[in-house]
């Protein structure tokens, strides 16, 4: 039986895909992932099955009822599907099922270069869930090193939570917003002005 | 003036290069990497500089000339150049020389993806430098969770000195040497019967 592709689509622009991801992807009789990962590829004829983040395990058990037909199916994983990606998703929900997992750049890589503070000295964290920041970010964050972080929520409320819990108005962080997109931006500011201040979700930010 | 490329070319085989790597490479009048990394580009008219282990400095201090005579240079990173990369390299040996890092596939990533550990919840080691394993290593070791280890030496004196300090013989270890290339092979196998093989360096290790 075919294996579950699970692929690595990076950031989100095209440029960041590897080959093996496009070439598998191209192949794929089914793809599943997020509106915005499927417009990378709107260009071909595969099945198109929307990923949606309220209904990820009925999604997924679609996707492997298409294997079972023998159909060969692509999972678009943003960024690296073993970094706070759909490896460890489907691993839980349907922990059966043969995977072929093809990594991918994830943004705390092209942030790690667009900041050009290599990640092997860094603290990398990533935020699960929806939930508000709590004591475990504080206990993972190393005030000795540059935490790079993918945050879960709005960086206003990390910001301020930070400043709530010990860390100087003061403190420097940047912020590096919808990177890969034309409009990118990277921005070096106080923890008190981030508390102001308004982003998108699509941020990874640096501590 | 140009900046100096540096771009992650990923494990090795092509098919992990990303677009934008494949982009900046072309457009490139000077490539600098080593021997394996140049040959993946042979098929361009560029000027190949050799990356020898032994004369990094003077190869980096080389690239930096033909970049301020307005050529466009780009450094190939095996990997990810913010992991265990030329970043770092190159920031220590020219500090004022604008850059432009194009993130790759750490082969730390490639080895997550095929033993399907997601390295979000692993214990990312990268040993630099040709010394033996240290007390450093046991220091980074977290026995709670998968460690990948990205070893700079054979793979049988790392098992010999864990053995030797406490790991119990039948520990097991996974080693994925030449990962991306055609003669790639993953392996599960005990500490004990890992001190007696016989692996090369382009090995992933977890433990």
């Amino acid at each position: 039986m075919n294996k579950l592709n699970i692929v690595g689509i990076g950031p989100g622009a095209r440029e960041y895909l590897t080959l093996n991801a496009v070439e598998t992807i191209e192949k794929s009789d089914v793809l599943v992932g997020s509106k915005r990962s499927l417009e990378l590829f709107d260009y071909l004829d595969a099945q198109m099955v929307v990923l949606e983040p309220r209904d990820i395990p009925n999604t997924v058990k679609k996707a492997v009822s298409y294997l079972d037909d023998g159909l060969n199916v692509s999972v678009l994983s943003t960024g690296d599907p073993g970094f706070s990606g759909m490896l460890k998703t489907i691993q839980r929900l349907s922990p059966n099922t043969k995977l072929n997992v093809i990594p991918g750049i994830s943004s705390v890589q092209l942030a790690s270069a667009k900041v050009e503070i290599p990640w092997d000295s860094a603290n990398l964290i990533t935020i699960h869930g929806g939930k508000a920041p709590t004591k475990d970010l504080l206990d993972k964050i190393d005030n000795n090193v540059p935490n790079i972080i993918l945050p879960n929520r709005h960086i206003s409320e990390l910001a301020e939570y930070l400043i709530d819990n010990g860390f100087s108005p003061e403190h420097g962080i940047t912020i590096c917003e919808k990177l890969s997109y034309p409009d990118e931006q990277v921005v070096h500011v106080t923890l008190e002005e981030a508390k102001q201040m308004d982003f998108g979700y699509m941020c990874v930010v640096v501590v």
